[in-house]
């Protein structure tokens, strides 16, 4: 099998998203668009990837960067058209010798299964392949016109279309396959002749054909090479995935009554014997494992929720946040960079942040780690078996020990030690007939208003 | 152009919708069905509206006089049909010369631009101009017949269709346009010599024809003229009402992963650039700047956020709530009459109500603003770059002062000055080997049991 | 009319569920299928039910057992087909004299109306009648194959389906209606001479054709008689479940402007002329009363809603919540087993657990009822009128007399006369300048570094 490579062209500005987030760093399921395409090109076993950027998005390049290193850049300096920006990737490719992927860096659904067919096509003799897809809607696209044996003649753009051509459904989906050598020989000299002045990627099927090399087609589904111009076709994309992920996790036997309304990202883990109730959102980085209930109007994000545990509803789990097997982490918790032991339970309005709960301890309603002081974040440990009473402030850093009890609405900010119980609150006093004045007071004010 | 007026039949009871609620102070998008009417007639320029209330609906009354004044309303005494209801505007307007266009009250998506062909009918010469849609279900509605010529010939009842009569698909929608003198000149001759002895404003269509008037129509979508007579009617103009806005603010560039989870109000305001996750709820007097995040599960209504904000999870915004640039808003907080000012956290677990919060301040976990006495309300004043420790109850009234700090588990009675430290909680004592004790004495009552 | 009995078919795995709930024990709607299965038994008047369990899920037995009692237990040791099954009722049901339905347990949507043609065929004359379907896709199931003058012949099984057959669209749906003399003269005739060696309850049509027995087929819709192999399938019979809901109290008078959005269970009673807004989940044993307000975010179980209260958003009502008539809970607020009095408020973060809030009480902000011990529950009683201040934390057992006050912050464990001031909260005291410091200390650490 030839060595494989990818160009993913990321340079464009994606105006009409009309957003500050340059187009490829826009996320469907969590997960940038650029990020989706090198993943599919990882998939296909490309040994070399470069992305092409622009000048105009620091961040683009930076991110790039973060993630294959400095060597998968290769700059547009201008934008003038899509042959352009391919000929920007030759530098990163010197000395690879094999086949080359050229696609665009807005397709928020590919997948390497969808791409695989341009290179059996190459494998079965076509020098160049191109990705084809018959679009619901065909008026913006260009038109893969085909011989009678079926290969690629030449690609019309909507406006130079002739009535025969308009009714091909054969659109061009912008991905191209080719040999390094071939790619590098016909981009430097696609011209510029046209109206625009910009140098098309969809003229070396021509300089193909010029060198009688085979052009064939592969076809994929439009939802596959669907981009993301818009807000609207981003949010579309994003509705394939979720119910791409929903059918997979019910076919994976995670019940979920109502999976329409349970949104996860693309990295989302729940085992078969898990379940979902309504309105829940897994952000990135969550693992939930059988048994285990999420109960409605949940938010996990880099959360683990071992077995048989119950989480919800209205429970925040943030990154960090390990909740116990058959833990309970109940209404209005807040749960971050805490371990919660096996069976631990924290059921109402709390915040436990940095630290830990030891096994079947008990976190009162109201219960707060006190975990920052403006500066820095301390820790709070709860010891195992220990009971934490409503309504109390743990001031890290401090530690509960096992088996010890804090009476309700304390604010605790020294060690307690194992087995005992701990007070610190004020001593209650009474003032008889205060508020039967009070009333009387305000009511004869308010009356006299 | 001839001066306009609007008549707007507000009287009917809506027995099908079972709700305490008349029939046009239902909402749709947050604002009452009347109110959209009567947005429409202004957009159309009316310069007199008069709605036509019943005796039955004070409360319909008392919401009119409050927008329009009581020189707005028409009482229609007894329920004699729509004839007699138009009918009873005519004390209202007198003096007025000019377009008079009389419609239901209960049209919850009308707007001025499915109106307006209405008034061009006019320009062209139509004396009466009425309208009409094509339903997908017409069984229940009356057919528009035309002659050959396209002029309206008459109306016709569905229980009055001959064979011919009932293919047509031309149904009328209950809105007529004619001018003023017209109006006062064919209504009075309007006749009750039918089956329910009332008066209906389809005849006026036979009176002006009997003038040789000429009659046209015009054709509206269905969702245009859609009626809100019950509960499912009402809700499924909502979600057209929100489909609409759902499209215009991903084409406007703000960025909605799930737009069909996010329900808008009609005065909502979200800027290009700003995010909004699932599950946002947006009640009435909403305006969210660039940038901003609002993350999922929160409601806002009366509510400001201002440019790069982030705003939930959870997040409960209410009216006052004024949440400045880059500042952070996050789980099961409540946030009402305080501006927040810019880079300030509120993160976890807090209820700020009235008063404000200093740039950069950080307001801890479980954070109370204790602003109400049970007869008054009180204001805190938490000045910038103030600490306040988590588990604290601000008593207002009360300051703290720019840079102070106060400690976690406080309750805040008097003013804290600036760059102070304030304390106000219990002295922690411990008593060994407490809890161990009470499980014995706990674990021996149960085994007795 | 004849006595009526059922035999339910329960002892099938569910493996496709790959799940360790049973089959049968799934639920929709919050009920298990094999008790809306028994519901629909019930609604047709059967004195006698029997539900055939396996020996591999003893959590089945103890459900039936739970509530119908040991005798309408049948056991099916080994898996050997549904006649098998279906014979395993023989002892249960001895003495039985009349009509036995047979019929799977898995059946999420069933309801009498969709069985009582089953006995109306046989009133007509038919000895044997069997449920048909067609549903949209055939493949999988057996086909009704019936002479010309409509009366069965028999079913044959997918596989065995000759070109002609494969065109049937009535299908068999499992269901099976004979007198009880005759199914126990059938059944054990069935024979097992098949590829997989099962008795099949199909044979029956065969062993009534040889008697020259009529037998008749009855239909109904797909929905009603889908089975729940599989998460998809038990989430698709949610969701009409759902629809169906929704469209009800729609129909009853029930304002909600995103129904699509609200989620019922089967007990759920909700009175016309309440309101319920977007996001909404009723689990079980829910009553809402006319007026009352359910908001966006709220969840309620076993709670009771009086007229005109006003519940959420995101409030959580839990068993034993009762609130009163003109009531409010607010968001981020927890209520189970307290009973809140007319026109008493808890409108922020608070947990009310076990007691009772008096008529007119106002519970502040924060408030926890700290009502465990890590033993034992104890009761909290709030008197009429009476006023917690925000961020109180009342120790279980208490009770705060009528009209009295408490202070913010305090920690109330003695009980609080009425008409009294209660204050149980420290000092507060100032070091001047120490924040200033702190803040230059810290940063001097943090430029050290």
């Amino acid at each position: 099998m030839p060595a494989r490579a990818a160009v993913i062209l990321a340079a464009g500005i994606g105006t009409r998203l009309k957003s500050p987030i340059p187009k490829v760093l826009n996320k469907v399921g969590g997960r940038t668009i650029v990020d989706r395409v090198i993943d599919a090109c990882e998939g296909l076993g490309c040994e070399k990837i470069v992305v092409v950027v622009g000048n105009h998005s620091p961040q683009v390049r930076a991110h790039i960067t973060a993630r294959l290193g400095e060597g998968a850049i290769a700059v547009q300096d201008e934008p003038l058209g899509t042959a352009h920006a391919a000929l920007a990737a030759r530098q990163a490719l010197e000395g690879f010798d094999g086949e080359v992927l050229v696609t665009n860096g807005d397709l928020p659904l590919i997948e390497p299964k969808d791409l695989e067919p341009l290179f059996q096509l190459r494998a079965q003799g076509a020098r160049l392949a191109i990705m084809g897809f018959e679009p619901e809607n065909q008026l913006l696209y260009g038109r893969i016109i085909r011989g009678a044996d079926g290969h690629v003649i030449r690609i019309v753009e909507p406006k130079e279309l002739n009535p025969e051509q308009a009714s091909v459904k054969a659109c061009n989906a912008g991905l191209y396959l080719a040999h390094s050598k071939d790619w590098f020989r016909w981009l430097p000299k696609v011209r510029n002749d046209n109206a625009k002045g910009e140098y098309y990627l969809t003229d070396v099927v021509g300089l193909a054909s010029a060198e009688e090399a085979l052009v064939r087609a592969a076809f994929a589904p439009e939802s596959a090479v669907m981009g993301a111009d818009t807000q609207m076709q981003l949010s579309a994309a994003e509705a394939i995935f979720q119910q791409r992920r929903r059918a997979h996790f019910l076919a994976e036997g995670v019940a979920m009554p109502a999976p329409e309304t349970v949104h996860f990202s693309w990295d989302t883990q729940i085992a078969a014997g898990a379940t979902v109730e309504p309105f829940v959102v897994f952000a990135t980085g969550v693992t939930v494992e059988t048994g285990a209930v999420i109960r409605a109007f949940s938010h996990l994000e880099g959360a683990r929720v071992r077995s048989g545990a119950l989480v919800g509803p209205y429970a925040r789990l943030r990154p960090g946040a390990d909740i116990g097997e058959e833990a309970h982490i109940g209404n209005f918790v807040e749960v971050k960079k805490v371990a919660v032991g096996k069976g631990a339970k924290a059921n109402h309005l709390a915040y436990l942040g940095d630290g830990s709960v030891g096994a079947g301890a008990n976190i009162g309603a109201g219960t707060i780690f006190c975990n920052y002081d403006g500066f820095d974040k301390y820790e709070t440990h709860v010891g195992a078996g220990a009971f934490i009473g409503s309504d109390t402030a743990l001031v890290a850093p401090v530690r509960v020990g096992e088996g010890a009890y804090v009476g309700s609405g304390s604010v605790i900010t020294s060690e307690v030690s194992p087995d005992s119980l701990a007070l610190a609150r004020g001593r209650q006093v009474e003032k008889p007939g205060w508020a039967a004045e009070f009333r009387k007071s305000k009511q004869a004010k308010k009356a006299a208003k």
